[in-house]
């Protein structure tokens, strides 16, 4: 039924993801996997190399930006100014590490590779699924930590955090979720970075960027970020196959021989990169020679440029279309997050969510599940190869479904 | 310089991989990765399910295969056979379960599930760098352990595991390597295994059978396996990306809660199949998709019933050629393996392994190196999508480096 769907002008296969990932790509990128290359050969090794450069000259355009926004530069000056950055002077106490598996791995890769040491002690800051995940993961390796839960529609709250941090400072490392995929809820890890470095200079501060890295600027200096992971394929747009940390070199050189697993343990697979610029094990070459095309077309093509202004007139096409159509978002109206959205389950008694997923599918949309505690929801990504037509697109058929159903949802 | 190789007959993009992993694959395989899927879509929940299946009903093949060799049934009582035996019932004591990331993701899950118990101490048999790779495994986990090491030219000894397991009874898990890829070796698991039965018929009994799964037979029930691993990546000729583990299915139910690592946590991701078909983590959805294919190459089209005899062929030309140009085998010459060979450096004083490598490169194949401990080796690999074409070509690039090089290999 959903073979060659035609869209907005653009010819697609498949159906369209409005998900957190896997989400679409390019059809560049996938075509980039129509080749095999050797892992030890010369070709493969460039595209390690090549990517675990172009995420920390990535990182140097984000400070770029910042500055770019909170000034008027000129524009000679910010040319001056990128050179300098993108030459990657600036951010070499930071390296990037490519981790085979999707960005759980990378995540739990930090937690075992970091995390345990005889006297480790993790203070997590939840509200969401993937602050619980977290948790989880540090049940399991037995290492002590504390979770401190905030409200699933709520930002982790700066001054609890100060106040957690004034009764205990034992804590050797800190952690959070960037944008809680969940909720779409974006926490304010730079502001919380600067309280965890004052009550905790010495302690280990890790960021899961996972949906936001790319599209949502983090300044890791600033924040005072040691370990930050996404993954190769959300707001970057490659295929999942491996995940990404980007970790401070002085916090990652005294991980050596603390991990208890070796197929996560980051300070080996950084010292097996950095020796002979290859994987420790068979890495999934076809993903990342798509991950370097998405790269290539991040970087050298514009689309970091652009990438912040589109993924919001996405959101915002989608929230205007959704509030008409009679929907309610889970966050507050004021929230700004621009990933991804949870709505309400309608109230309406014919409003039943396998049915709903199951019609936009049959039209080739492909939502996505809630993932929050506290409410019915359902959420809608607007990152990856999506555009406006597509979102629009998406509306129409959003309004079809519920005709179909019979739904009323405005009152 | 190599850009479309043309090879006898067949038209092919890029170099010739003559490696255990990332090894070629066919073009079909490749295309099926230009589609983006959900991974919580029906779509791809029928990928899961499918190959899941198909590397069950694999496994009815090779018993079957085995029974064909061993007796001389006639051709309808072989139909009747590969009917009862494809059903699948016969083999419901085992699952199948995909891991993410590479076959040793797969092999450490194995250990951090099914290893640590109170009690849990593991015999690693040993004669080559995928062994070994096991105690590197535990010793991390801090699993007790004793190895056995055996030298790499042999197989393991069978005696001598009956002398190892006479003097202790203590082990609660033995595990060893199939096709050791580092040198070509093929242990015999399948004797091993009823030795083991005998001495510890309540242990674990663990094989790595990640370079000959598909293309050497194994019979699980002989040879008593509760585990075996492989990946997608080696004879059943699919991109990297994910891993397979077989287990009894009584061996993998006690192994809930066990692990100390949340990724590599066998059973829990065997629970999350069972229970939505779903993956815990996103999945690399596209090396999925190139893994149908290939399965669908492989049991629908029948490579399959070939696959021993193209490999056995392959390796044959090769061995023939390299003796031809006086190039020396690690192995003793009657090892029958077919899988890879290690072969000795020439004692010329021109030979120098980089610029060998480099000058075949050029030619746009590539070797391996060696992974022997105690011999200067390198090594070609002739399975994935290589035919006699493919080695005879090689067998001329040989001898043309060989000449450019000014190598004199016969006495
Ligand atoms: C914030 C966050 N953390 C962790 C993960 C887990 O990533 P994966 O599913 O690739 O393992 C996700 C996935 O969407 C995520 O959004
Ligand atoms: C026998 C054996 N075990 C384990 C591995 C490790 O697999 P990977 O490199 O996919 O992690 C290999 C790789 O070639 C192998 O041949």
């Amino acid at each position: 039924m959903v073979g060659t769907v035609f869209l907005g002008g653009r010819v697609t296969r498949g159906k369209k993801l409005f998900t957190p990932g896997p989400l679409g790509t390019s059809h560049t990128v996938k075509k980039a996997m129509l080749k095999d290359v050797g892992s030890r050969d010369v070709e493969f090794v460039d595209t390690v190399k090549y990517l675990r450069n172009e995420i920390i000259k990535m990182q140097s355009r984000v400070i770029l930006n910042l500055i770019i926004m909170a000034t008027s530069f000129n524009a000679t000056m910010v040319d001056n100014t990128q050179e300098q950055l993108t030459c990657g002077v600036e951010l070499s106490d930071f390296t990037c590490i490519p981790m085979q598996g999707s960005g759980t791995y990378a995540v739990e890769s930090v937690f075992q590779s970091a995390g345990p040491s005889p006297q480790g002690k993790v203070l997590i800051l939840e509200n969401g699924a993937y602050g619980k995940r977290m948790k989880k993961i540090c049940e399991l390796m037995q290492l002590p930590f504390f979770i401190a839960s905030f409200p699933e529609n709520e930002i982790v709250d700066l001054s609890r955090v100060e106040k957690i941090l004034e009764k205990d400072d034992s804590f050797t490392m800190v952690s959070i979720v960037h944008c809680e995929t969940s909720s779409g809820v974006i926490n304010p890890v730079e502001s919380i970075g600067e309280v965890v470095k004052r009550f905790l200079p010495d302690s280990i501060y890790f960021v899961d960027a996972m949906s936001s890295f790319g599209a949502i600027p983090i300044d890791l200096e600033k924040g005072n970020i040691d370990f930050l992971v996404t993954s190769a394929n959300k707001c970057l747009e490659g295929v999942p196959g491996f995940s990404l940390v980007i970790a401070r070199l002085n916090k990652l050189l005294v991980c050596e021989g603390k991990s208890r697993t070796l197929s996560l343990d980051l300070f080996d697979q950084y010292e097996g990169l950095e020796k002979s610029g290859q994987f420790r094990f068979t890495p999934a070459t076809h993903s990342m020679l798509a991950f370097k095309q998405a790269l290539h077309q991040f970087n050298d093509e514009g689309r970091a440029d652009n990438i912040i202004r589109e993924y919001q007139e996405n959101r915002e096409i989608l929230r205007k279309g959704m509030r008409e159509l009679g929907f309610e978002e889970f966050l507050d109206k004021s929230h700004e997050g621009y990933i991804i959205t949870s709505y309400q389950f309608p109230k309406d008694p014919n409003f039943d969510f396998t049915k709903f997923y199951q019609l936009l599918n049959d039209k080739g949309q492909v939502i996505y599940p809630g993932k929050v505690l506290d409410a019915e929801c359902f959420r809608i990504g607007n990152i990856g190869h999506l555009f406006p037509d597509d979102m629009r697109h998406l509306l129409r058929c959003l309004s079809d479904v519920c005709k179909e159903m019979g739904l009323k949802l405005r009152s």
